[in-house]
């Protein structure tokens, strides 16, 4: 008998579970159901930090076919869970520390990149246009490694507004990488590291024509000898400038 | 009769051809026929100053649905090529110029933000265990767009017998990023920046333990703030320690 109710074939997800998570990929459920997916012992256990936990599923819970079906991964990682998306929060002062804006960061892999290096250069908040890839949707889940706990991830509907709102009349710089853009590493070329907006753009099209008017301080990280590539992709490009302003200053500082 | 000729649905890619292409989405085809693919006109424009193009279709040469089926892409980019993979060059000598070393990154997407932002930041030779992803599968070739043509991408069986006889008995530095490393912005940490070797490990298991006993000056970006995630992705890493390496020094330079 003992070994009925250990055999490990014996899910305890049931159907509608299984329906509820397979739906889950759409983000017009998870915008419905407020709830969003991850995946691993390791994600699930960084994001419990951070959000409610409502349904989790692992070793003998579900088999490793039903797993499959539902992963979003390659190879799926032994445990699947339902989070609480969190209620929405005021868009961030830009006075109280740099706020990194996403115009149109399309690719779930590079927002997720993003997230977990605004982690890592301590940036608490990241404001998307309504065009940015969705924060809850599994491919950035797991790329954020658990950042998303940690990391307050904003939308609106009106990026330009925003950003006029938390600059406050000029009195915070906007920065924003463009190809005409400052050399990062010039004296004066980030006369604030701690406050104000840093602004970067799409994958294809850089930042779009009505916000690049609100960037004060364009910046551009050179690159090094002829022939490079016209660009760094936008994650690579976010966390090279996030670790020029968070680079301790020496004698010779800027400010 | 003119409307005839003109027909774009009709394509004159031949089903050998298709074929051929199909096969090359595995590494085992690519390494017996010597061959490769690459997508869109941007990058195919760049690749060709590198490499030698064996094929090409566009336009009326390819139906929409030929090219879906033939295309790595979510969405195709209207034109597909095969390209001749280069002659094997001898392994880098690391007195030249930095060489970045991969011992074992297995994401097509990071291997492709790496190469690229090789370009960017001038540095022309990569290595790479025999471990790391295939720089020719379509995913890596994509993501480099195009930088794939001016960095040089070798692979070798023996990742640490090329260290040992690269740093020519620890006359040239060996850089790798490691937990218990320094602050890369410690004066001293990095002592030469235009020769040696960077190592960068694999995104699970960071690198391996007998290359980390090669490592002369184990370095680290430092988060900022508590709570922090436990690493960066390793593209984004590797861009980071770049950008520093090239930066330009200042009056209390470390050299």
């Amino acid at each position: 008998m003992q070994r009925f109710f250990s055999y490990s074939g014996m899910a305890l997800i049931s159907r509608s579970q299984i329906k509820l998570i397979r739906s889950l990929k759409l983000k017009k459920f998870r915008d419905e159901l407020g709830l969003f997916v991850a995946e691993g012992d390791k994600c699930i256990g960084e994001l419990r930090r951070g959000f409610d936990m409502h349904l989790c599923f692992s070793g003998g819970d579900i088999t490793p076919d039903q797993l499959k079906q539902l992963s979003s991964l390659t190879t799926p990682q032994g445990a699947i869970a339902v989070f609480r998306k969190p209620a929405e929060m005021p868009l961030p002062d830009a006075a109280d520390g740099l706020v990194l804006v996403l115009d149109g960061v399309q690719d779930p892999g590079n927002l997720g990149t993003i997230i977990r290096t605004c982690d890592w250069f301590g940036v608490h908040h990241l404001v998307c246009s309504a065009g940015t890839a969705d924060c809850f949707s599994p491919k950035v889940v797991q790329a954020t490694m658990g950042a998303l706990a940690r990391v307050h991830v904003h939308y609106t509907r009106d990026l330009a507004q925003y950003i006029r709102s938390a600059a406050r009349g000029s009195s915070l710089p906007v920065y924003g990488t463009l190809l005409d853009g400052r050399n990062i590493y010039d004296i004066g070329a980030v006369p604030e590291r701690g406050r104000g907006l840093l602004v970067m753009g799409s994958e294809g099209r850089g930042i779009s024509p009505e916000v690049r008017q609100l960037v004060s301080h364009p910046l551009l990280v050179p690159s090094v000898g002829d022939g490079a590539v016209e660009s760094l992709n936008v994650a690579v490009a976010t966390a090279v400038v996030l670790a020029e302003f968070r680079r301790p200053q020496n004698g010779n500082s800027s400010l």
